[in-house]
């Protein structure tokens, strides 16, 4: 069936079953939710939950280009935008299907993929209990989320085009496969307990994985390690502080949206420790990680970390945000935030080149957030959680790797020592990204502030 | 009457006859949605239409203060949170009542519009299925957008104060009286079939129109064309970037809330459809305009196309966002922005300047958009298509110019040569649009990145 | 009683009125709102408004970090998200129970703060009409308005560290202390009748008072003030600009979801009758000090002038959203600005250094507002205004003072002359904020643009 996600059978089915008591044994009929109410509630639910996760693209975007040289912004800006859009179509054409049909789409099945219900049908059936293009806009723009990942970590050395292309394979397939045994209610879900329940491994590990194939593969930007290594300057961390907000904001359609119903007191109550407990986990990540880099640099705080401890903190809680107390919520941002800080230094030692720093944040904090469900909630177990994590990350980590291998032999994924020595901007695109990021020099780091 | 449009009349009338015919043939009584519950969803989506729609303001900005050159940038931020501020105003005093009171306010009626109902009132009646101010709210967020259109087009070299009182005429009398024609039930509607669900030609269209005869009347920026013409570089194109993402974010609201009602599951089913098709409309806008700029580039991709051809894709969903298919709405998305980027470059060849390129996003694609209606929507006729674009075009093309005209001929509507050279800064505004901005010499083009 | 807001008991109490009387009078029980739909409906608001609110954090980042020099602008940025973050997590330490529980945490009472229902729950009790973690969330993003208030007065001279420590103990204390007073239902309420719909002085000026006892303990910026004052010039007035339409779009949240409740057809209406005064507020306020700019300005106006209009504006209407009318409004919103501007003036001739003007803004204008009330307000009193005006006044400078004093007498609360030379970024973090801020000379103004 299309659209059965676990999360969603279990809840939705609590709350029917409590619309069912309600009827036969509560008091006065009226004080229930109708049916159609909780449809439309339902609904509404995915509708605003979409619109924030769809402006995380926004932030992503805003992230990465301030992380970046100021060569490479507009680059990053246009790859942002297209990535986001090209996510969309391919889990459109390809993707939904797999995800949630249970068939390869296009061999038995429609070739594309419709609602079950339109608007102008003399009688919409309510027992779906939403609006079906609801449903596939909200899984749409998750798709994004870990297109955006892969995106921050390669950035300034891949080609665009390569780049499109290995965004087509992991929203059209790499996605979706490893989705549907979840979320699409296969084995991971049915045999092994797995819970995941907005998406720290399955969507953010995912990124991740992906992202840490690519970066193997296209190894590290010039001048990035090694002897003669210079300092790799951000253009803009006020963009990347707007960036996060914004994330910050997306993820509260993120994980609140998740909850998948909305048409009961106790999905609304549920949303709403959602939304404390988001919060509160990223809060933690950004207290933790000002305290930590102050240690760390001497009496100096790093703005970098402190963001990055506030996704840290948002991708831990994804995996389980309802049922943690506030508390723990807040432990659970503070330990992502300590993983994403020394996970940084831990790739910087290896050399693995991670421009946004996104691969401490998704992967290793969303490992983590993974693990720690059975902390707070006792249906899932560390073994069955282990065996989603590893499951996820064998099949994303090695099809990713070698869909980067067959670019990297056929198209190639990096830019030559020219062209990146230019900057994207003028080797990828015809133009800089604007006068006061081409006024910089390129050829050199910007000279320190006196 | 008050707030009749057309798209309202035939929708909740849809919907008013389902819930009578729920209350009267179907199952339990609770399975429906209550009269005041619908009265509260219809509000709800008018607000979170309108806030979104609100937050477009801020998108607009971006886009053109990214898209100007430094020296200007200060005076465009004036220059859109005043208009935004201006067109509120003035669809407050008289707008509004000329668009949707069926008379000429001031005249025979109350002198400013006010809600029908009030919080204290003892009892609100719920006919109308919906609060008048949330109406009004969501209507009055529309007319900014309409004006935001035309000051992008017309930036780096209009003077602040006339384009203002332009705006006070856009938004107290050309806007409302054109969207009495349709939305206020007027002749288009009745006669003619005219179908334009959230505005390509009300909305988009007439601010391009503006736009156009402002344009013409202004002439382009010194050195934009000719022998010794120099590159406009603008100042950012990640706040650009920013903006679009915000804009495509805020079109959820604008074409969602259009939907006019939420109090039934087949309107949520229907907003939810919106909801797809306007997202993919402009995701196929970004991708057809890569490939096109690379196309065009010499296999170099190019931000802006991809930023307008976004634009356009969303524009071109715009006059009939509900009844495509997704694959139907990423056609109509992709063809909005091909027509979009041949647009820009046929201004350029007759030498019309259009800074951010809103006349071939807003216009050209707006018309694409309403003339593509009846091939989804059997209810319209390219016919009363035709006649609607014809006619709104005609009259705010034409009205626009006179205006323009009149302020040209008395106050004068463009800056000195010497104030264009210092830029609007500094000879509208008593101050550079900050350090970052000012830094950069804007006498000379800023140095390309090498 | 926690969560017992004057207006909650109030308005709610009217929806809950209506609904029995429509439960035993009125027509079909269909037509009512059910009881539980009522509570999704209200939980509903509460996140909605919270995520709003939450995302005006990013709306005063980007507003301080434009209105600073380019040298404090990362110290800017990570003071902004871990302000928000402190805030959070003290409001949930301490903060809640003080201001709504009516006794102290921690000595009597659970230690921290936990929903009075969970969604595992087998029965939620519909009584409260919310999700009391849906209250919590709302609650607690106002106080962290009150602390960016305080950060954009002081920057560019004030020490991370302490200015942390200063955000504790207003986020725990002082701003709970003397919201208990009116939200808690305490004296203030019962005694005075005094009345703040949505906080002009609960939130605005306590933030004003605290900003300015520590802007007069702090002194001003070297260089701002006497013969050899130099021009302070912002980085980036587009970013403030951008921040000031953020903190406009979560307004509506600010003021619509302290209606509290949406569960009742009164309920919409008057969320849109306060969504709709809100902004015209806000408009008249541009459009004011744009006017006034261009007065006292000799005909050039000033961008941070309108900026400040605008927030003047939403200050002023806070007090009171929903008794006014439109024409109403727009008299409180440009009379706010007024006084803003000339506060501004005023401030400086007695040389306190406001960086962004937010004494002006949320102090004077949440004043006004807060006097203005009884204009429309019959309920309230300008004695009982006067009495809560004094009183929040008196105990949130004097209490700010004491702890500023404390601060500067034991760790000290002002960088070194050194450090403020170098600029916040350099000297409390290790890094500037990016290579487009840095290649700025922060040793001097950066040159005007000709």
């Amino acid at each position: 069936m299309i659209g059965t996600m676990k999360t969603r059978k279990t809840l939705l089915g609590g709350a029917l079953v409590a619309l069912a008591a309600g009827a036969l044994v509560a008091g006065p009929a009226q004080a229930e939710v109708s049916e159609e109410t909780a449809f439309v509630f339902n609904t509404l639910l995915f509708l605003i939950g979409g619109f924030l996760v769809m402006l995380m693209a926004a932030g992503f975007a805003m992230l990465e280009v301030g992380f970046v040289r100021t060569k490479h912004a507009a680059a990053i800006c246009l790859k942002n935008i297209a990535l986001y859009s090209i996510a969309g179509i391919m889990f459109y054409l390809v993707g939904y299907q797999i995800m949630y049909g249970g068939e390869t789409p296009w061999f038995g099945m429609p070739a594309v993929w419709g609602p079950s219900e339109l608007a102008g049908d003399a009688e919409i059936s309510l027992e779906t209990g939403y609006a079906a293009a609801s449903d596939w806009f909200f899984q749409m723009v998750f798709v994004a989320t870990a297109a955006s990942i892969v995106s921050g970590t390669i950035a300034e050395r891949v080609k665009l085009g390569p780049f499109f292309i290995f965004v087509v394979v992991l929203t059209a397939v790499i996605y979706p496969v490893q989705g549907s045994w979840e979320w699409g209610a296969g084995w991971l879900d049915s045999d092994f307990g797995f819970s995941d329940f907005a998406g720290s491994t399955l969507v953010h590990s995912t990124g991740g994985w992906a992202a840490l194939a690519g970066a193997i593969l296209l190894g590290a930007r010039t001048g990035r390690f090694g002897p003669n290594a210079t300092p790799m300057v951000p253009s803009s961390l006020p963009l990347a502080t707007l960036g996060t907000f914004i994330l910050w904001f997306g993820w509260f359609g993120f994980n609140g949206a998740s909850q998948l119903a909305m048409g009961s007191a106790a999905d609304a109550v549920a949303i709403s420790q959602i939304f404390a407990n988001t919060n509160m986990a990223a809060a933690a990540g950004v207290v933790t990680a000002y305290l930590l880099s102050m240690a760390l640099g001497g009496g100096k705080a790093n703005l970098a970390y402190c963001l990055n401890g506030a996704l840290a903190g948002l991708v831990s809680i994804t995996a389980e945000p309802l049922t943690p107390t506030i508390l723990e919520a807040i432990a659970i941002g503070a330990v992502g935030s300590v993983i994403a800080t020394f996970g940084a230094k831990f790739l910087e030692a290896v050399r693995i080149d991670d421009v946004v720093g996104a691969i401490p944040v998704h992967l290793f904090a969303g490992i983590w957030g993974t693990m720690a469900v059975p902390l707070t909630n006792s249906e899932a177990s560390f073994f069955g959680q282990a065996v989603g994590v590893g499951a996820v990350g064998a099949f994303v980590f090695l099809s990713s790797f070698v869909v980067w291998l067959i670019l990297k032999i056929t198209v190639g994924i990096r830019l030559s020592p020219d062209a990146e020595n230019v900057g994207g901007d003028l080797s990828e695109l015809g133009h800089p990204a604007g006068s006061i990021f081409a006024a910089i020099d390129p050829g050199k780091p910007a000279a320190p502030a006196e």
